[in-house]
């Protein structure tokens, strides 16, 4: 049947390209959809629209925000002289469920990764070095994943920023090798960054 | 930071809605609908709409469908005189995937359920019987699951439909084809026994 459903099958496609939907999730999700009142479906489409259209980068630290700048980097409250560079906006969440730390964030949107074609251009790193350029930044906490291209990025943007007289440290302790830091318990976490060292 | 945006939440809440889809699914897709380019998102949401408002349910079987008839009902080489009765559009596919069936379907939309509040008023039960009005039809297979709602669903259909003169059958239950006897509940291995054959 499904084979002569054009609007069906196309459904399927859209769910089945969200990251980590397979195939067969994709096609349960389109029934789904397709069982749900007119007005829960006209609901769904437009919180995909409202998402979009409301949710923007905060031109400072790159997180995603829907206000002008992000709730963190407009708090006065929070250390703006140490930023805490991770790899994407998922990473921010995990780090604020710790609650220790006080400085600001950096998003990359990214790891530098020659097998999938990620250059440093591709990432926010220029929007990183503007913000050292006020001289008002005292450290660097290098918060990307601990696998190969979490570390090279690190490592890249040590190198960078170093000698700008500006402290680099990494997270250390507590992180697996080869995990994701979005899976990393909050206590793990936590170690991790009571353990960074200096690069 | 998830909550200070709302749009976020309220497209999260979106995806969890769906059938199977856990919180933390619901919030990966989430995030994946926001590093989506603007077009993709547009075509995700235009997706959900055109599916819902393409596909509608056949009116005589009312299985899915985005043409007048469905594709069994309106193929004059199907038997019209063999009905087999299913509870969801799914074991429409299920059934079709086997090709040996040649007869046409009924899809209930859900079975009696006093559990969940399903009478057999909320089931395509009056459009069935509508169908069996014209006395072109000889058998009624019902092929609701093997379950206790889907056993007292075939149940009723076969006390109402039995007295009209037509044929009603049950798909046989059993032990699946292939499949270790050690391996089977005691409900399945009850229905194999009673259903056993001369040989």
């Amino acid at each position: 049947m499904a084979e002569y459903m054009v609007a069906l099958r196309k459904l399927e496609e859209q769910f089945a390209r969200l990251e980590g939907v397979g195939r067969k999730s994709a096609t349960r999700m389109a029934f789904a959809v397709l069982e749900m009142e007119n007005e829960a479906a006209e609901e769904f489409a437009n919180a995909i629209l409202e998402a979009k259209r409301s949710i923007h980068l905060c031109p400072v630290c790159q997180n995603m925000t829907d206000r002008e700048l992000c709730p963190v980097c407009s708090d006065l409250y929070r250390d703006h002289s140490v930023i805490c560079v991770v790899t994407d906006v998922k990473a921010v969440m995990a780090m604020e469920r710790v609650k220790d730390f006080r400085g600001v964030y950096h998003v990359l949107h990214g790891v530098i990764s020659p097998m999938n074609r990620v250059t440093p251009e591709q990432l926010k790193i220029k929007e990183l070095l503007t913000r050292l350029e006020d001289d008002t930044v005292k450290e660097i906490i290098l918060a990307t994943n601990a696998d190969i291209e979490g570390n090279a990025t690190a490592m890249y943007l040590a190198h960078l920023i170093k000698p700008l007289g500006i402290k680099v440290t990494r997270l250390a302790y507590g992180i697996p090798v080869g995990a994701d830091l979005n899976y990393a318990d909050e206590y793990t976490l936590m170690q991790a960054l009571e353990g960074r060292r200096d690069m």
